[in-house]
């Protein structure tokens, strides 16, 4: 038997930590907060990346490669960035180890401190517009559109696989833009990029909106957010995309000539998602006995497992998956024959739901009699029998219906689980249930005590609010819109 | 006009140099030894990238990430490791900044000094062996084969792009295997696929062979290297390949129980290529108009350059350019259609040049008159010209037959720069001039005195060395087959 996990009624952060081990996603490293992404994990990551990459190139981004390190001196040129990031994090004071002359062993040697320490890039605003200043002289210079995959580290005391950990890998987009407006659009576009990848490919609904100032990115005019429903009824920030205003051309000096042959300021914005994905893609949809993936994000989209006692047996058997295998490839389908004799049918089949694979086909004798195969898909578990000249079209369908109805299952769940609150005593208890609009004064001390008495925080200001006159749950002030209410990871 | 790069024959350090930086490659950061890769520079890396993980997974590799940090202690587990790695290389030793009190402005924070230091990963095989201990417990879990894409930093005193740099990007393959055979036919595999991935992308010959024992990485058994020879007649280690034995697996206790049940060490290999091979791209064909790109490497294939006077003539031109753009971006050649009205075309053939793209096609009021386009091709710099409807079949072939013409043209050249020497006094006049094979007698002593007198080293122990008695350049002493010798990068 593939090894059980807990159940998410019993215990869903355990559930989680355990699912993320034992699916041989990622584990705790010996460096405190850094993880391990072990191959499955990341296979379904490279997945995401490609796709993401692919929709960053099509609307004209560029991927390039800046420092790992960025001087201490650059981070305080901004003054919220600095705030919001010079605190926790790793910071290089020196460039040599030598071995100790009384025998300790390896130490830091003390004539090898650097002159002034370099931080691990928390986020690479800095070092980027540092380099756009030279790069950038005239209007033909922009727009600048440039995306860096990279890793990044954020000292973090609690840390969890994937969903916060020192060490995270991501991609960050750095913009630069002669006009203001300009600039709003792309921080649009790429929150809508984002947006269409949770729906489409990770089959998360998410909610699109604006964060208050307090949620602000360090350095921004607009933090732009996309916000997902976890299984748990919490919320998920899966992306955000900053509006930087000229903040960052100021502190760095980065202007343009304009045609008119004006000197101007840019305007600019960043973009990130993380591996904090694979957290959302996890908690959104997994079971019980494992991952559910969407197919289009499944390294391994079939697996076929024999049922067989002879080796004869298994010749046939053999040249009949060979057949199915090439058919389901050259539609462009992933497919895993697990012939392995070390392993029962039995524990094949758990191991498999466990990894989320999406479909299952086993082939027995009788199978192979009738000319036909069973077909059992992950995430209803439903089981079918199909002929066999038929698997190739029925999975090729099977996978699209799968996508899709595992998007359906998720956005169901949302809407069962969003509420409208008219009081702070409803407020309260509904949001231990789910997601809940309600009316917000729109002050920073409003926020700061409901997120204190409840440990709900304001997740955006949606882009779809409806203008509606209300009065603030908590304060009893005007409102003239709802806002997103929820607990968060 | 495009900038002008200073020929090869004047200063082929400075040409290398320019080049990287006019055709948008790379350039220093403000961050000591540490590159931007820039959008151009970062497109081709890309290309390579891509290629090179395929064939990694077509040879059964599976891709993976490990932390950026090693703990101290780790280094020290392998005797050899250490004393390669421990010395140059960036040392975090807090994880927090403040404010100081007196207004001297960030600060690192005197109590956050970790425990235990944390170095920025120069290699993984520490934190990669210390996670295999529990990854591997049985025959089962064998042969692991896991390769790694990330950054890592070695703190480099006198750096140049690409060549040597305190940071650079990578892969580094990482395997673990039930017997010694299994380990070195990986070693040599992964030396294979680096020598055909040098031949076929970037179109450079290179020798393979074994490093001499001072040459060989901290901590392997033997260290396979594959080198290039570059247009300065100077070698250029392109990649290495090492067979670790059991060292790695006894510091870091990996044993596994074989079939019979008994408990043995695991036998490991770990391979890698860098950014480096960038500037070896760029070493073996460039010339003194710019880069020249192997056509499989090149991220524009075609660049189309409208000549025109009127809005009439230029919307002419674009139709039949947007004809010929769809039949090349269905045989899957990338195009270019530069149709900018602020540069002259004379500006943009220059800036093509620069870039090395491969191909040019330019079309004006007598091509389309005469249904013709004139054909460039970066490499040889012929132009000619062909009818229109021949256009895509044309650059099709002459892409393969480019592609093919680059290599030949870098095979013959090291060819002609390449001597076999049977004096020393023949030697040091010669390893002036390119590659030389000569006798040498295996000891460290000669080695290291040729080193120092002619600054000439042993690339390496060609994998096709003939048996040939002769005696020692150097000592006079038996010798049963010729080494490479050459100065190097």
């Amino acid at each position: 038997m593939a090894k059980a996990i807990p159940s998410r009624s019993e215990d869903y952060s355990l559930w989680y930590n355990e699912l993320v081990k034992k699916a041989g996603l990622a584990e705790n490293s010996p460096v405190r907060g850094c993880m391990v992404i072990k191959p499955y994990g990341f296979a379904i990551w490279e997945k995401m990346q490609q796709a993401l990459d692919q929709m960053f190139k099509d609307t004209g981004h560029e991927n390039a490669y800046f420092p790992l390190f960025i001087p201490k001196s650059f981070l305080s040129k901004e003054a919220d960035h600095v705030e919001g990031f010079a605190k926790e994090c790793a910071v290089v004071t020196h460039y040599r180890l030598k071995n100790d002359e009384n025998g300790k062993g390896l130490i830091v040697d003390p004539d090898a401190k650097l002159e002034e320490e370099l931080i691990v890039r928390p986020t690479s605003e800095t070092v980027i517009w540092d380099a756009y200043k030279n790069w950038i002289q005239s209007y033909r210079d922009l727009p600048l559109k440039i995306n860096q995959w990279a890793n990044v580290v954020r000292w973090e005391l609690r840390t969890r696989l994937f969903l916060r950990t020192a060490e995270f890998l991501w991609q960050e987009g750095h913009t630069a833009h002669a006009t203001e407006q300009e600039a709003v659009e792309e921080t649009e576009q790429m929150l809508n990029v984002y947006a269409d990848f949770a729906k489409n490919y990770m089959a998360v609904p998410v909610v699109k909106g604006v964060k208050t100032p307090s949620e602000r990115f360090a350095g921004a005019v607009d933090t732009y957010c996309i916000e997902a429903m976890m299984q748990d009824k919490k919320a998920l920030q899966a992306g955000t995309s900053h509006f930087l205003g000229q903040n960052f051309a100021k502190a760095f000096d980065v202007k343009y000539a304009s045609k008119e042959g004006k000197d101007e300021f840019v305007w600019g914005t960043s973009w990130g998602v993380s591996t904090r994905l694979m957290g959302a893609l996890i908690m959104a949809h997994s079971d019980d006995e494992g991952l559910v993936l969407p197919p289009k994000l499944a390294p391994i989209q079939v697996v076929i497992v024999p049922i067989y006692k002879t080796d004869e047996e298994l010749a046939k058997i053999t040249e009949v998956v060979n057949g199915i295998s090439s058919d389901l490839k050259s539609k462009g389908i992933s497919v895993k024959f697990d012939n392995r004799d070390t392993h029962k049918p039995g524990w094949k089949f758990a191991e498999y739901e466990l990894k989320g694979v999406p479909a299952r086909i086993a082939i027995g004798p009788r199978d192979l009699e009738n000319g036909t195969v069973e077909i059992a898909r992950r995430d209803t578990k439903e089981k079918s029998t199909h002929k066999l000249e038929d698997t190739a079209a029925y999975i090729s369908n099977l996978l699209e219906e799968m996508q899709a109805s595992i998007y359906k299952k998720a956005v169901n769940f949302r809407k069962e689980n969003t509420y409208e609150a008219n009081s702070y005593d409803e407020f309260k208890e509904l949001v231990e249930k789910g997601f809940v609009y309600a009316h917000w004064d729109g002050t920073d001390e409003t926020e700061e005590k409901i997120k204190t008495e409840t440990k709900a925080t304001i997740r955006c200001i949606p882009f779809d609010q409806k203008k509606e006159e209300g009065e603030c749950i908590y304060s009893g002030k005007p409102s003239s819109g709802r806002v997103l209410f929820a607990k968060a990871y």
